[in-house]
């Protein structure tokens, strides 16, 4: 049984440690805290689905999810997202409850790794504004992402918005439907703009046409950059798109938040669910999203209620990361009351008077230390209690 | 897609919606806060486990697991309890840590229920002192279920604590080992009392020995009682055994706790690896145990680590349920602002110096809601700023 074997943990599990554990508690804490102060309302849901229900509505690819059966031969599969649970629940226990509704999540998502090094199993914090269409609630989502990370002292990230609906007008005046489109989307969310050129270069239209595609890549930047932007296009679902872009940077700028943030006209997400504005958040020397995000307004009406959505989801690990180089003031002073048997009563009211002023303390028989030296190391003070008492 | 089996859950899972989320959160804050003041470190440890480490050196049944197969066709399980897991990061990541260790953990745990009603997913906080194999250990770990119970503001709580050597021992003089053991123990886990008379009634014993049997139903009190006990048996391994409970108490009476004490030498936990202390906890009108635990000196070593340990667990639904009759000052107030678009920045500021008094905001797009009056009346306090600007 002891072999080394009793210590493998399965792909992509990972052990939290105390001081890594702490951390996270208290960075998840100061999110907690603002987003309840903006008024959303925190919930949970299982662990487990029905993958007929919620494990097929997910964005996720099937090949990324972890399946097992119940004793009735139905398949289950670990919640590998909240968008969709959060469908369910607002369309059920939460229907009679008026829209829009504010929601928040803090939970461990579950996705099959191919290899070492992704997690598995990783902690999402999320929001989710629920029937509310209009540009203030794409707005309001960015500001309070933007927010939140200010009040866990991240500095040096930006926020990137673009609109699925701009870029699905383009391609269609461009490409039509169909392989072609599916293909560049691909391109852009891989973010390899080496393939999409090469790509765009072999497609059997214009030349002009081809330059448009390449002009897409180049669309970055604040709002003037939408005035080249509505140059490449001429149907009224572009222009639309572009309007709202414009419109949402505007509520930005009434959040005094547009310094973090940039017109990304690129942005493609992993979930092509995505129905309008869509964002990605970047922390500085990183090379992956902290948190992503946007509008996904067919979801919540596959689970029978008509609603609009948006939200986002913070990836704890990733910002964690993108935190550590911040100075952690993190308490783990701890003090240690030795004692010997018959002063253990003495021990005990001490410790309890150090916890009252709020200072953590162990009180240890030191019949219960093999090492002395070795354990006493481990604390930053420490008291005796041994042998005839003070008293 | 919107038939009513989209809401459908799997058996036992269960959403946590925003009242029942914060009011958990706001208890589990309160022992966790106890936890840490006395020293323990809270750690994490991942959701899935292979079944031939973990799965198969945790003490619940087989048929309780949730069982999945990874790419590799290793059996997985989804964490069934903590204590192995924790047993496996003792000897692994922390096995240059000096002992004692006092460890803390929050988390959901899973196993398969036959019925509804009974949660398959249920969170748990614990705590295990790994390595002190002393009576001040035992002693330490009732005392801060109890301080935690107090610190959640619970009253009319009981903790009774007996010894499962000492039982062992009882029944190794009477019955010797085997299934007659067997038999009597799970008796006594389901306290089916009339169960174990019948039974021992039934037994190729003496009248005298039947009585020894019977009598250790009655051995429930104070230390007075294990006067009568140390009278049925004669074995030192139970005489020894008696001899700690006595000493436990001692430790309990220094911390001040006896009050909420029982000693009960017919606690079995559904746990067959405790080897020493057994204990759990119950609540006033409730018919299930809030926290159990106990020693349990054979289960890290089997991953290696010579250290013997002890713990508690904490089921939080049923602490929830326990303390639902108690007054909850849950802060749920919420300020809505409604604003039209040309007062967005006003109302954003307005919100922003509220938050910063610590108040819960809201703040709507008026066209954003689809029933004002349903949706106003979600909220404590309602502030309108639509149409011309009051400034």
């Amino acid at each position: 049984m002891s072999s080394p074997f009793m210590f493998e943990k399965p792909l992509g599990m990972k052990d939290t440690l105390p001081l890594l554990y702490d951390r996270n508690e208290e960075v998840t804490s100061q999110i907690a805290e603002e987003v309840r102060l903006w008024g959303y309302q925190t919930l949970h849901t299982p662990a487990l689905e029905y993958y007929d229900t919620v494990g097929a509505a997910s964005a996720i690819h099937d090949a990324k999810l972890f399946k097992l059966m119940d004793r009735q031969g139905r398949t289950l599969v670990l919640r590998p997202d909240m968008t969709a649970p959060i469908a369910r629940v607002v369309s059920s226990s939460l229907k009679d409850e008026p829209l829009p509704l504010r929601l928040a999540y803090n939970t461990a998502l579950y996705r099959t790794q191919e290899h070492e090094g992704k997690p598995a199993e990783f902690e999402q914090y999320g929001v989710e504004l629920i029937g509310d269409q209009t540009v203030s609630a794409d707005g309001e989502i960015m500001a309070l992402l933007i927010s939140a990370f200010e009040k866990t002292g991240l500095r040096h990230f930006r926020l990137a918005f673009g609109h699925i609906g701009f870029m699905n007008a383009l391609f269609t005046e461009v490409v039509g439907s169909g392989d072609h489109v599916h293909a560049l989307k691909q391109f852009l969310f891989e973010k390899n703009y080496v393939g999409f050129k090469r790509y765009v270069r072999k497609l059997p239209i214009s030349a002009l046409d081809k330059n448009r595609l390449e002009q897409l890549l180049s669309l970055r930047g604040g709002p003037d950059m939408l005035e080249t932007a509505k140059e490449l296009v001429s149907s009224p679902d572009a222009l639309r798109a572009l309007q709202e872009v414009q419109e949402v940077w505007n509520v930005l700028e009434s959040y005094g938040v547009s310094s973090y943030m940039n017109i990304d006209l690129n942005v493609v997400l992993h979930i092509d669910y995505y129905t309008g504005v869509v964002f990605e958040s970047y922390g500085k020397e990183l090379g992956f999203p902290l948190a992503s995000g946007g509008r996904y307004d067919e979801l919540v009406p596959k689970f029978g209620r008509q609603a609009s959505a948006t939200g986002f989801g913070i990836r704890m690990d990733r910002l964690l990361e993108a935190l550590n180089h911040i100075d952690c003031p993190l308490n783990q002073e701890r003090t240690l009351i030795l004692f010997s048997k018959e002063r253990q009563k003495e021990a005990v009211e001490e410790a309890k008077q150090l916890r009252e002023s709020g200072k953590r303390v162990v009180i240890q028989h030191v019949a219960g230390i093999e090492d002395l030296d070795a354990y006493t190391s481990t604390f930053t003070n420490v008291i005796q209690r041994i042998g005839g008492s003070a008293s």
